[in-house]
């Protein structure tokens, strides 16, 4: 299967970063469904953003993300483990996604995540906006049955519609909930910030028993003890992970569509990612709305940092297995 | 009516570019159809790019061509005529563009160009990706029968469809001839380039009597001459004008979405538009394909150009009808 | 009066962010004082920049800020509270600021804000270069009396001239104390750092019982506790709040004139602006010195985390008054 | 005298372009006026930009060009002569200009040109924006007695006043041909285009037998034509050369304040400058408007421009003197 | 063989340009010179800078170029062939250069090219600066003798050596020459400008007879006229051309690392490449000198103009064949 | 000696940032080592990335930060000392670096940072990448003996060889290490972080008993103590400090070669920075890997901080010696 080994012509050394083409962090690279068997976790893009209500660009996101990735990972210097050893991790490419077309997109991004996961294996989706949430959890949901869910966001995702429209990037939780596929005492949501949405949809959550983490509170408490709670929250039990850039704050990731000052830090996010993997039975995972255009810096520091989140989660999933 | 008057507050020197909310050269800004009655030309903003196939961004277009007009725009120096003395321009501000729903988009293109034909004006249409060709061309051909269309672009956009889908920024022109609101002997196409579409489109454009120009025969035979002929065939009666900013080298216009090295150059392209516009029967005009996030220059160069076109068209209609 | 309903077109969803004129958080927006009656809060623009010795571009402030504002802010998610329904805020445009022309400007944006102040609202200016604080608390002052002032900083502003000048955005804090307008020993300076300026301009500050927390302090102490000193020196009494965008580290806030490294984060000046809006008795405030074209990102995280501050000082205000 | 011998300590090879500090072509450079003794030309920076009425950064020009400029410029591959072998050339650093005090920054100007008069050299000055014309041109007249001056740029600098002020960087030209520093009837315009300055000034220049050439000509007839027409309206005698960078259309040079499409190519702009410092009597040039923060490329390409017409003024003189 | 079909997973529409893995024009990928057998043409990367003596990033080149290629080329507008019908095209990756070991990634190249000529295709290679001429000139060389040379520069890189070192980006074809690998009375180069190299060079370029367009030639002449002297000039038996994407004015290319104002249009080198290489026997080709981090625009024009004129040598050698 | 008197020309008020000539915080500047006399401290720039293995451009670092630094430095407002009046600061330019010859280069550095010490003044070296630490250090111990080292850096740089070169700026620590240059027991590494290096390199580091501090145990400790912990681990005796700029977040310096998220804060290494300088007995130092084309900002706030890291070392050293 699989190609671009990058010690095919390399040799010892591996091929440099900036050279030929690059799967997520060097790992095999394959779009067969037969040559996922066997794999832990696969790498799958979902670059749309036909569904962002403001900014877009997140289609350029999982290029980017692998772009940016390290290919020569080796052991983390604080978990001490090297995931891409202790896990046999697969690049499964990016769903075929259809330009203009969000609604195949979504089904195509459904059924390629639903191939990882009928696998056996755990699927690390890269975005595209935050609606792709809704096709790969329910990808995840249909085989392991309904999930919690931890989600790191400025914004709850939580909308019926926007504009009239009930599929886009701030209405994935909300219809993850209603379809059944999220438990919704089982979700938890850290970093809210800003002003959206409004008190008709908070008290839609508290009706239902969602439990949300604003900044206010991370700032007073710490991540560690709002981390601690937060997966008191999900408890045992499968659990999908839903990570949306912009829960960082702009200095760190400015290269997103609706980006709001005051923000977590990278420290406390790569952290808590790492820790909620470790400390969760992770189904799946995604990292959202990173737009690659927009950083500024070369290198993009917003796709390097989701490459990074990537492999926190990749950590603490191996820390887990360990 | 209309506010934002550049001298309400500033007087005799007027308001300078950079300060307050700017409307499109300063002209009277109002989003009331009534306020219509009069006008002679109508700027209308289509903010959408739902339907890019590639990158997307157009939806910021309108807003950064408003911002790189001038306010202060006098005779043109090399046509000796002031538009905005000689027309009665209007800035009718953007249809009410739904984010993610480019359908309901299209409808309102389609209604708020409308209402400026109505009333007996020019709409001259900001894109925008160049999909709204088709709602805002439909709107005049409602009124005015059948048109002529002039249209420069490195692409035909003549496909049946992309990726599947039959709306979109690559299938304007073939919906319009189909549906009959562009006559297709009285279409003209000028600055294709590159390898897009092929054999099927083109016969398709051979056997309706579509005559295209291709840069090799703009570079050869000099824009003066192509014009020329241009004109011609699309001969009396009423005309849209079509410009996609991507007929422009990219190193006039980098900030588009699909830029093919090899196009025309500004000073031909702002010439053959105030020509056109002079010498043929003009009832409306769209600027498309405008991303002004893309440029890298600040002022942005691209949605600085896409202004001067806008003003060029208004400099021809006032030459005609002098 | 005013204009530019976001409704009227767009109807219940309201009018996207990218698309048409955008006051600042779609307030109702008038150039006329009558439309000023009733108004809590009246933001006003102040876009110059003729007066910075070094890196200009605070000319676009204002603009850009209102761009990065928030169409659809509804309820702060710590504070519990929305300001622009518990307060009536109007964008009150530009001053007529005139180009190269800076002492013209700064009459035109005292008789401007003095038209809020008369009209019974809070000024919140948007600069322009911190010169504008001069003709801004001066507005205030003439009416309210020599005033409190809250000012965040990594300067002190309190130059008695730059090279050779008085009047510039160094020197504004200098000339209002010297001038009677701020009240010295209710005068607090939070975030100085770097190495400007020298023992003179301390001296003088010291005698005058002016009180400086530098970022040393901001560090070991925390920003709650040092804002507890702070606003207990202020005190009660009418007060002025002047935040320099380069309060901020550079990470939070690159797009700026004169950029310290080892400044605050967003997280606590956003929370403390808050509270000093909150605690104190704010009869105007500024924001000032950011440059849009500097920042590198899109969107620009300056103006982005300037119009953040603006929003927390309306929501301190809002909270006062709960 | 001069220091920064760039083969001080890289010895035969010289220092590369990245390193160090560097002078204007790795020219002698002094700031004392005894080192300017038998000097032919003098380049002087004139960094101002607070007569600028839109876009400022021209402060940042005269450096950029400095380091846009080649360390090891030999014999033009054209011309055939190596301006720095045929001619003595001192970088003669900047005029002591004045942060937020343009009056006293143009008497610097004024000054320090004038020193270089007084030595007998020709003044190469760097702007800064279009303002800085007037004194250094004034410093030239006054010694030279009135001049004749070609002059490129998108606009005339014959406003009378801008917002009031009379000083600034569109009135120049009017205000040099009033104080009887540059002859009427041998001042020449090529590249002007857009829709500034109106019918009132135009008729002051028509009454004062200025002669321009708008772009529309410049196009029709070809560059070599209209400067031979220019060249001849010129005439013998004393000469001064004034370069706006933005006669260029913005493809080629976009990092400037007032930038207009549809200008010059580079081939055209930087042969002329060379043919016109070859065939006229040339006592001083300027280049001005060059905002080197503002192109977007790295390296600059319009300071990169901007460094090659100063190279193609020193070719022409040399030829001229060969 | 041969990997990342983009249809395997598309089905019919194929993969959009911004998803998944990409190879030059979406082309086969191989990494195995087995999977050369049959091919017409390789494109080969050359991702090096280490011996760029100014501004670095030519390692970006390869990759950049590759994902601003054409995934959907047909059939060339203007020269209506198919290049990817009409040639069997294979992208062979990069060569397995060494990071900070120039002279192991020259020998890597040398293999590299090898390989493709041994299995009878044409390389056409990306760089990379143009040092890698050297091996990828001398890798044809060694199997189809020596060779004739068709050089698009501003520089003519014949030095002897730069800083002291023989092997860099200047000096390439002189030390082709001298290795008697390039026939130096076929030996043409077109575009010279600027100011390098001087006298010694170029006298040594006469004794050989080689032959030189510089740019006042190309302009005076036109760019049919020249090209045909210089077809001329090159005459029959095999050919390599060697493309320095600086022989573009900066306009067109900003994204290189010594841009020379002044230089070629797009529409003419486009144009060039497409002529010499259905006119000439050409046996390989390289194109080189792109900076993808360097242009600010995005997408990147330079990198886009790369891939361009490398479809119009693939359309030129289909022509040819035709 | 020394040139470019900041008052020469401007007199007391000296000359503004953005013009002429500057030097490091506008130092007395000269490349003549009989200028050294008397100097406690000398700034040397080392403009290398040849041996840089990823992203290239820390060649134009020691301009950047000359570019960067503040002119006007006073007293430090936290440590109340001004360091260019404790101590005779000179700005001793850059090494003579050859292009493409980094032995060479490594040579000149040696050399150049030799004659510093030599003089008794304490070299202060700018890179380039990290490889120049190598020729710095051995300059330093090769005149005070076998060095005590605090290092900051994301990475250890203490690898064997990377793609088989010896020399690079991934293995200088380990050099130095191995060539005694640096005492083992007395090096310490702070901030470590991400993947690398593997655990081949950590055994070496704790059989040879180099301690390192990874970001995991700063964040978890604070700066502070674990400052102190490292400053007890170097002891008394002469200390190199050798600070990559990589060992911030990227939010807080995203110009740089090898960014890894998670990284310090700015306040910290600022802190942390001045305090080495003051409690260790500094015999040297580098600040090394800032790429200012990389960062997207303007000013550029990567570049920004490496001269604030410069100046708290001079800070620091003042203050021990105060």
């Amino acid at each position: 299967m699989a190609t671009i080994d990058p010690h095919a012509r390399w040799g010892e050394h591996g091929r440099p970063d900036y050279a030929g083409l690059q799967s997520f962090c060097a790992c095999p690279y394959t779009e067969a469904a037969d040559d996922l068997a066997g794999a832990d976790v696969a790498v799958v893009g979902a670059p749309i953003d036909e569904l962002a209500t403001d900014y877009p660009g997140t289609r350029f996101g999982p290029r980017a993300i692998r772009l940016a990735s390290d290919s020569f990972a080796g052991a983390h210097l604080d978990a001490g483990v090297n995931p891409f050893e202790a896990l046999r991790v697969i690049d499964y490419g990016d769903a075929p996604v259809m330009p203009v077309d969000p609604i195949a997109s979504h089904a195509a991004i459904e059924r390629t995540v639903g191939e990882v996961v009928d696998a056996g294996a755990i699927p690390l989706v890269l975005g595209g906006d935050h609606s792709i949430a809704e096709p790969d959890i329910r990808a995840c949901a249909k085989r392991h049955g309904p999930l919690g869910l931890i989600h790191f966001d400025a914004h709850t995702d939580t909308g019926r519609h926007l504009w009239g429209v009930a599929v886009n990037h701030g209405t994935p939780m909300y219809r993850l909930i209603e379809q059944g596929h999220v438990v919704a005492d089982r979700y938890v949501q850290i970093g809210l910030r800003g002003s959206w949405p409004g008190e008709e949809e908070f008290a839609w959550q508290r009706e239902r028993g969602i439990r949300d983490f604003r900044m206010g509170e991370v700032l007073e408490r710490g991540i560690a003890d709002v981390l601690d709670d937060g997966i008191d929250a999900v408890g045992p039990g499968p659990v999908f992970a839903s990570i949306d850039i912009d829960v960082l704050d702009p200095a760190f990731a400015p290269g997103t569509g609706t980006p709001e000052p005051g923000g977590m830090t990278s420290t406390d996010l790569l952290w808590a990612t790492r820790e909620l993997a470790r400390r969760l039975e992770l189904v799946g995972a995604d990292l959202v709305e990173v737009i690659p255009t927009a950083s500024g810096s070369r290198p993009d520091i917003t796709a390097l940092i989701g490459s990074r989140i990537a492999t926190e989660l990749l950590t603490g999933i191996a820390l887990r297995r360990a």
